[in-house]
């Protein structure tokens, strides 16, 4: 028997592997000596009978020293599990930087119905996210904020997440978080904060399972030295009213201009800068973010990172978007119920601005900007979204129009942070 | 998503997969469209979460016309779901024949402890199992039994039992049913016998499983229009006294020229001969296999069978078997209480008679020769066994030695045939 079928059966019977075994299959894996199809059944087993806190340690241990391992043990960094107009990244961590704390930052790109921050970034023109090690950490230094793209980062979780990706053993607690955090631990910031979506727009649909997420992603954060708190947030409608690349960072500029921003927005922005302050011990951290925002510092800091990674400063105020927009208008009075996330998200990847599969196009000033949120009175024929592109255009519309809900009651909209920990 | 990835999520979700996923995702895994890890995802999710009596029914079917379909609607055949000592086929289908009904049966090459029919044939010098349609179809009509190698029937079932075997999926009711009934069904023979072996040298190790499967190979085989019965019987220690190719040969000869034999290899050919002939709606099917037996009809139908398929019929009275023989001691006095089929298959194995995996070569003259069997007496020092080979012969008699349990008082032996449906 090799060590992977013993870890199959092992698995398939309920017990726990042990590290050598661990090890044994995520490097062989990873070498190329254990097959795809042994590592999909290993998968699909544990996808069913779960893994224990240890095992879910030493697979992130493992993913995490299969590659360069960085230490930036003063620096920040957050991660969100993925949402909708996500625009934490772009906002919150230039008020943080701004008030002291260096952020180190490695992302990902986008895919499916989920954006990515290093696609987001590309819509500034000159931004380059291809940083050298030596490059990432003199700007870490020199400006306090750095964001490069995640290429080299844990080579074996790369290679796991394809396969799970495409062997439907993604939706495993202990799988996501262990690939999670390998990431993290190999970027190597000392200080993290966790922003776990859930509803219709992020992988996570109840809050329980998402508070769950939280807690194992804290907890394996801190198994590796760093100081890690978390926020469940509401995903159920997309974070502020852009949806798309170039949209997204203009609305993050406004925000951090001082131009008035939808209150969720603001809302999430603010409590990830604070808590991402209180993680690094700083004093009076609600004070600092305030003065930050106030005082323009936080955009500055955005600014002054934009610059040391080449992109175009000048253009932040006004980024180019699609001259084609159509309007979406509300099939009937009444108030917002729902403009549901996911229906949105697609209509945002049939413009152009998110990638069906790896490597598809993108459209960068494309995307959706939802006019009214849930609560809102709409009357007939009000405009409720601006559609930005020339793709796919009428199914976008009908997307949009179908992820809307009109009541004739206004509803409470549920808070948009949901819990914390 | 493809069609792979929509079964997966529904196996997953717990769904009954239609006809035409099946045959999409079958015919894609055969033709190559469909790749191994996402195979090895579906077979592990099915492993968890079962097939409805249509699932598996549509996917032995698709496997089925995966490859050449023949039919012998006159024709008998039974299958062993595989033991140690397993000479069923060489006894009682001679009988059969002799009795008028005729065999026409497809068999396969042994792995690990299971071994094949095919493998004890080629024990005979001379023997050709590689037939040709034709010679085949002939050698039905002229002899009246026949048993070629399964090698180009329901490939995608060779196919997906690969990937089964390399990915713990073996163990699915559905998957092996399905498994068996395929290549059943290509075969063609109109009126099949399954016996399900059941014990520590078995895949089956409880009845209630065993009759679970026997009842859904006589449901499928009958869907098939093969009039279809099952048998359960016990494989916690060898059937007769002869584990290996040769020497298993020479114990079917002995039987079928009426020479002493083990009362559990009597009992099982006779019952299984008598169950055939019932399935053909032969009248008197018990004094018809008696009188084949002792007018010496059988020996001479396997003679004609062993003649015609260019085996020597010369050397089956004294067929060779390894010169080197150890003979394995009793260590204490007392009641044999088992003598453990997995044990002995394993110590065979080890002499050479069996492969440790596909393409090994076979010492067709090794193997054991059990000379007590559950409720003898035997005396210290006693020989309890002879080992054939020249092949790690230490280690076979120390697994011949573990697997014998000697009591002081004798213990009931269980009966030879537990099931009957």
């Amino acid at each position: 028997m090799s060590v992977v079928l013993d870890a199959i059966e092992a698995k398939k019977r309920g017990a726990a592997l042990d590290d050598a075994t661990l090890s044994a299959v995520v490097d062989g894996y990873t070498s190329g000596q254990v097959p795809d199809y042994q590592m999909a059944a290993l998968l699909m087993a544990i996808r069913w009978q779960g893994m224990t806190y240890d095992e879910t340690r030493e697979l992130t241990r493992v993913m995490a020293d299969s590659g360069p391992r960085y230490s930036f043990p003063d620096c920040v960094d957050k991660h969100s599990t993925g949402g909708v107009g996500d625009k934490v990244t772009l906002t919150a961590l230039p008020l943080v930087a701004a008030c002291g704390a260096k952020v180190a930052k490695l992302s990902g790109r986008g895919l499916g119905i989920t954006g990515g921050t290093i696609d987001k970034l590309e819509a500034i023109p000159g931004l380059d996210v291809h940083l050298s090690k030596d490059r990432f950490r003199r700007q870490v230094d020199k400006v306090g904020m750095v964001i490069g793209e995640a290429g080299e980062l844990a080579p074996a979780d790369k290679a796991i997440y394809a396969l799970r990706d495409t062997t439907g053993t993604v939706d495993s607690l202990p799988l996501i978080a262990s690939s999670i955090v390998s990431k993290k631990a190999a970027t190597g910031a000392g200080h993290l904060l966790y922003d776990v979506k859930v509803g219709s727009g992020a992988f996570m649909t109840t809050v329980d399972s998402a508070r769950e997420l939280a807690a194992l992603l804290v907890r394996l954060s801190e198994s590796f030295h760093i100081t890690a708190s978390a926020l469940v947030t509401d995903m159920d409608a997309p974070l502020g009213r852009a949806v798309g690349n170039a949209l997204e960072v203009r609305e993050s500029v406004a925000y951090l201009r001082g131009e008035p921003t939808r209150d969720d927005l603001a809302e999430v922005a603010r409590d990830v800068a604070v808590r991402l302050l209180q993680l690094t011990g700083a004093s009076n951290p609600e004070q600092a973010v305030t003065k930050a925002l106030e005082s323009g510092a936080g955009y500055e800091t955005f600014a002054a990172f934009v610059r040391a990674q080449g992109g175009d400063v000048d253009a932040l105020a006004d980024l180019p978007v699609s001259p084609q927009v159509r309007e979406v208008a509300a099939p009937s009075e009444g108030y917002v119920a729902a403009f549901d996330a996911l229906g949105i998200a697609r209509a945002s990847l049939a413009l152009g601005a998110g990638r069906e599969k790896k490597g598809d196009p993108l459209d960068y000033g494309s995307g959706v900007e939802v006019l009214v949120q849930v609560g809102d009175p709409v009357a007939i024929d009000q405009p409720v979204a601006l559609l930005y592109g020339s793709r796919q255009v009428d199914a976008a519309a009908d997307l949009v129009r179908r992820a809307l809900t009109v009541a004739p009651e206004p509803r409470p909209a549920r808070p948009h942070i949901l819990a914390t920990l």
